[in-house]
């Protein structure tokens, strides 16, 4: 490939890129797709904006400047610190590359394009080749200033890293202590209870917490199995929904809301009435007993103190480690419902499982890959299918399929990858939605560098692969003289990938057609509400962001024209993700920048590994002395990073104790803790329509309860379940023939 | 090497035994050997064996029947939990080769020796290649007697080590719960205190517990640097103890016991009034403003309850996570004092530079053992020292060398591993002195199973055999080759390093010579007293059997012919190290059974190397089916350790809550609270001459301070340091004339 053809196809992209911005531009200022762009203010800032007239379909960079000049502190109310988190990464990206394109494209570009004693050609028709570190001559004393350029980069790496990681920790702590009253801080999830035949487990968690932690003990909410009345309970309540929209775009009230149980047609909502609750009840948490045989062993712990629970959260409970084990319960929104079911015992089995299966997916995905690696090697592809020789003499054509098809196909595979490990993180296990996002970022990570930058690589064919897997001492010559060759391909997938990815991303292809579609179907037409937002897709985006870094630090020295490319997609996806997090992306959980870890070690991984290649390079091209000083800056990298997860990582994974007994004292004296209990007690609710929501509608006074003392906990307890609440649980009873007749 | 061979070493090294354990039950009947052999006797139970008159030169069997008869209770009485773990690998190991023995020698050898069809030549010239797998003919129909044997030695193993994890378990619980009070479970260890200007350390301590701790904090003990005047004070204090001995054995007092301070000769010991030193008191803590200089960043925190000190130690305590790092004190014994005065930001970087260290002397030590690894190939040894070859001609010196001699000196380089790796661990910075012999103890581990295992197996070259690590695929074909070849020289270690090394441990060479010497210097001679004493070198014992373990386990099925061997090793370390545990060796400190897991994960290790090294074999004959059997065994092998790793570990790092605040509730019951309280203050004493005693000569009235409230606690915390106690710091002063002059 010459500088030409991958002229085309940046000329392609960037065209693609301006279309589809352009479209964009004028796609949101069109009153129809808010709820495509502007869900997140929709729904949080109930702001709808203007209809411009004319100025509608002028394509504008409006929404350029505008998150352009948003600071973070507006991101981070819009997207909380998990999305300022991940802004940092492209911040980080756009800091490191600047240093390295200055270094690269001055200092190493030319000593690589004058590094043979050569006839150069015109600069449009030069082969890539020329422009990487293939192109120096073997023994050459240049190599001192790859080496130079590799330490510069390494050094300005860790030392921006080492500033994110501390002020990212900072940002978690801010976050814990900052932020108002969040149930989740209060709240241990214990799973594992184990099963008695004299107690149900409901009051088996009572028992127990109030034994062990009868100062800190509030209250707790056992979970339970979602039966087949609750699902349909679930889908009335959709229904319902839809039938109230439709209502709404009548503007003909003749159809009294559904839930508070008409008569003109044949919805019934039976507003049960406490006492028949209570004349059933066979335990103390006035539970059915059908409701105790649906209780799962798993419960919601609320304790009175951040410090409490977080001390109920790390230590171990019982001598049997499978059973109480407790962990600090995610957020409300965050939970997982269905997951929480799963009995402990089986959780270590499934990830195992699920760890396997990612695994035999990863290597099944060799298949397409390899089919598109040949496509780049011409001569080969020539080869397997003579009939293609026509089409392939044209150069447009020529360039097209080297310089664009390859990275269109692996894209477009690519777009199974994150539902897959999405469904194995399910499968796996996990609590929560954040958690689950978490392990599907990391599959999703790995996969991809094992995928796109590995088998790129090394590939050929699937056996030839494994063979070079066998031999380990010879994996950086191999990287080495692999990278420099392939970075063609790489650059384009820059292009391609990188760029496209980013005009895909802001016009939000899929959620558009939805929308489009639903114009045909009106009564599907729903309010914005929070159901149908999306939330920010850290699995895909992050293991992007982190694949093109990798791509970025390992071609560095060795191909720099990448850099520039690279700058000009970290500089779009600045713009655009920001866009996109201020206007589109609903926050409903929050991790506290739990990704930020995996972000940093993979950067870690990313060094090392072109400095290795870097290594093996100077070994192929006999420079002893510069491999010499190599070593000690792999040695330093790994350092630092053992310096780093001393340093800063325990927060990440713990509550430092100091920062939560502080709040805690805060709150007191501020005697919040009243407001606080009252929270608790309605934030986690297994099944929304069954939840009374005491916070709003509390009698005030079953609401003057004293706090201290043991006995005024229990009836925290049981006022939480109290059946003489005024908002009971109601159930929704449909009788099929409407149903039917929608 | 023939049967004829294997019979000679095996004679020779019983003989050895024989003479070696007969000439121990003769010297041990010596009063002059009791400090040898009784000292855990001598210093616990005060009990001096009579002398036999004539019976004394009869060797004897007693001490087996003494070791046979004594049961669990005993041996842990006498040497604690740790001891009895260690009994626990050697019953483990019997019953598991009982079984393998049993299976192999009835199943698995005929299958080998009839395995082709040949001429069998007389049994005792019979080559011992007849007995192993590699005389099976390929693609033979017995291999599946290979692959049961396996199948049950690799599942009751499984089912053995779940048992003895479960009860080690028990007993380890039972080890926090049924102890005597044992101040460590109320002591927090705390480094990186932070610096200040204004406070010194102990300030600091008290100022971050009693704000953040106010209900549960005691008080606490700052580390000090241990400074020259502190050095010489312990050597004055040896070289008092000796004169005192002097004293004792003249039978004459007409020398003052020099504690009291004499006036006869130059020894004067200043009892400093305790108003000398309140005067200069700068500070809260009664220090001289020299001894604030002298404090370190690390104290000692005693809480009230059990389980304030394991939540303390659980929990992050700081934002900064380098700072306040606590974890649950070690025992007052087991404390390595001159470690912790290593300020933590360091430890990490020992951690890494120890671990580098121990791997470069891994590999350095390579030289000797591939000279050893050439003793045993007779021609290849003939070829190099051409001179050597009438020597080698004569049967029995070549018995001798390729049977005897390459063990010999492999024995002999191995003895200077353990103290080297004792070294690395105390540079790591470890605080105790059982994680510094748990440390040394892995690291021997991986020595040994690298150095005597690995590099025998795969040997030859350096060069060669780090080529064979290159290819990590080939790795069980290579193995397959190797085990069933060396399994010659395995066995003769077996008898020469195994049954040798008990013998050699039963007689205590190194303590009987030092204390023959001692009686030709007399003055040296000491009362017995646990400094002198010796404690069980778990550090070099555990990976001595778990090594034996590993070959038991990777020659059952390949050379069943060494595991009557083993058998016997196992017997008579059964009986030895009982013996050593009830008379020898002194259990000063106690990790309560934390060597099991790594012994639990040796054993596993050692498992699927066998399970892989038969994969491998069967690979090599050609029996598809027998290695399609063992793929599901080494998965099921790995899930059973997983499952071990889920429900026993976690009881090994972190204390259970709900044992701990039963303990807790039931010593507040007995109102043993005071008690408890001032065995804390007195338990942790870094200079023994400086502290007071406070236990046994506190006055009664200071001894009735109540607990509860906060006032109280500073009460308590000054009183610990009260320079009003009657038992103040002395400092002894020597006049260097005197000392001259002995």
């Amino acid at each position: 490939m010459d500088i030409g053809a991958l002229l085309t196809s940046a000329g392609i992209n960037i065209a693609v890129c301006v279309v589809l911005l352009s479209l964009y531009s004028i796609l949101r200022k069109q009153p129809s797709n808010d709820s495509v762009y502007f869900m997140r203010r929709l729904i949080s800032e109930k702001i709808k904006p203007d209809p411009l007239g004319l100025e509608r379909l002028v394509p504008s960079a409006s929404w350029i400047v505008r998150a352009w000049q948003a600071t973070d502190e507006d991101v981070l109310v819009a997207g909380g610190v998990d999305a300022l988190v991940f802004l940092r990464i492209v911040v980080f990206s756009i800091r490191i590359f600047i240093i390295a394109a200055v270094i690269c494209v001055f200092l190493v570009l030319p000593v690589n394009y004058y590094g043979q004693e050569m006839q150069h050609k015109k600069i449009g028709a030069e082969s890539l080749e020329v422009f990487t570190i293939g192109n120096v001559k073997e023994g050459s004393i240049w190599f001192w200033v790859h080496c130079l350029a590799l330490y510069v980069i390494s050094c300005s790496a860790c030392v921006l890293l080492y500033f994110e990681y501390k002020s990212i920790t900072k940002m978690r702590l801010a976050h814990i202590t900052g932020s108002p009253v969040n149930p989740s801080h209060f709240t241990v999830l214990v799973r594992g209870i184990p099963w008695s035949r004299d107690h149900s487990y409901s009051e088996t968690v009572e028992q127990f917490f109030s034994t062990y932690y009868p100062a800190s003990y509030v209250s707790h909410q056992m979970v339970y199995r979602a039966s087949r009345v609750d699902k349909l309970m679930k889908d009335a309540e959709k229904m319902c929904r839809m039938l109230k929209t439709i209502e709404l775009q009548n503007r003909e009230s003749y159809m009294p809301s559904c839930l508070s149980g008409g008569t003109t047609h044949s919805f019934t909502s039976l507003n049960i009435k406490p006492e028949s609750f209570k004349s059933k009840t066979s335990n103390s948490d006035g539970l059915q007993p059908s409701q105790t045989d649906k209780e799962r062993s798993a419960a919601f712990v609320f304790f009175r103190t951040r410090y409490d629970a977080v001390v109920a959260a790390q230590v171990l409970q019982s001598s049997n480690p499978m059973l109480w084990v407790t962990q600090l319960a995610p957020e409300p929104n965050d939970v997982y419902w269905s997951n929480l079911s799963i009995p402990y015992k089986q959780v270590w089995l499934r990830r195992i499982a699920t760890l396997l299966g990612a695994i035999v997916f990863m290597f099944l995905f060799l298949v397409p890959v390899t089919f598109v690696q040949g496509l780049t090697q011409l001569d080969q592809l020539r080869q397997t299918f003579p009939f293609l020789r026509g089409i392939l003499k044209q150069k447009f054509m020529n360039q097209l399929v080297t310089g664009y098809l390859p990275s269109v196909i692996l894209m477009l595979f690519m777009y199974a990858v994150p539902p897959t490990m999405m469904l194995f993180s399910t499968i796996e296990g996990v609590v929560s939605r954040s958690e689950r996002k978490k392990s599907a970022c990391i599959k999703v990570l790995y996969f991809t560098i094992w995928n796109v930058f590995f088998v790129n690589v090394l590939s050929g064919s699937i056996i030839r692969q494994l063979s070079v897997f066998s031999s380990v001492k010879d994996i950086p010559t191999q990287l080495a003289k692999a990278v420099p060759t392939q970075a063609t391909f790489f650059t384009t997938y820059v292009l391609t990938s990188g760029w496209a990815s980013l005009s895909c991303e802001v016009i939000q292809l899929f959620p558009f057609l939805c929308n489009w579609f639903k114009k045909f179907i009106p009564r599907t037409q729903e309010e914005p509400c929070s159901s149908s937002a999306l939330t920010f897709p850290h699995h895909t985006e992050i293991p992007r962001l982190l694949l093109f870094g990798l791509l970025g630090f390992t071609c560095s020295i060795m191909a720099p024209l990448i850099l520039p490319f690279l700058l000009v997609y970290f500089f779009l996806s600045f713009l655009v993700y920001r866009n996109q997090i201020l206007n589109v992306y609903v926050p409903e959980y929050e991790s506290g920048g739990l990704f930020w870890p995996i972000v940093h070690n993979t950067t870690i991984f990313s060094l090392v590994l072109t400095q290795v290649i870097a290594l093996g390079v100077f070994g192929i091209k006999r420079s002893p002395v510069a491999s010499g000083f190599i070593i000690p800056l792999i040695f330093l990298t790994l350092l630092f990073n053992e310096y780093c997860r001393q340093r800063f990582s325990p927060v990440f994974k713990r509550s430092p104790a100091q920062v939560l007994i502080e709040k805690d004292r805060q709150e007191e004296n501020l005697g919040r803790g009243e407001e606080i209990y009252k929270l608790l007690r309605t934030s986690y609710c297994q099944f929304p329509l069954l939840c009374p929501d005491l916070s709003i509608s509390q009698d005030p006074s079953t609401s003057q309860d004293s706090m201290p003392g043991n006995s005024g906990q229990k009836k925290d307890h049981e006022s939480s379940k109290d059946p003489e609440s005024p908002n009971p649980g109601m159930i929704l009873v449909l009788t099929g023939s409407r149903l039917l007749s929608l």
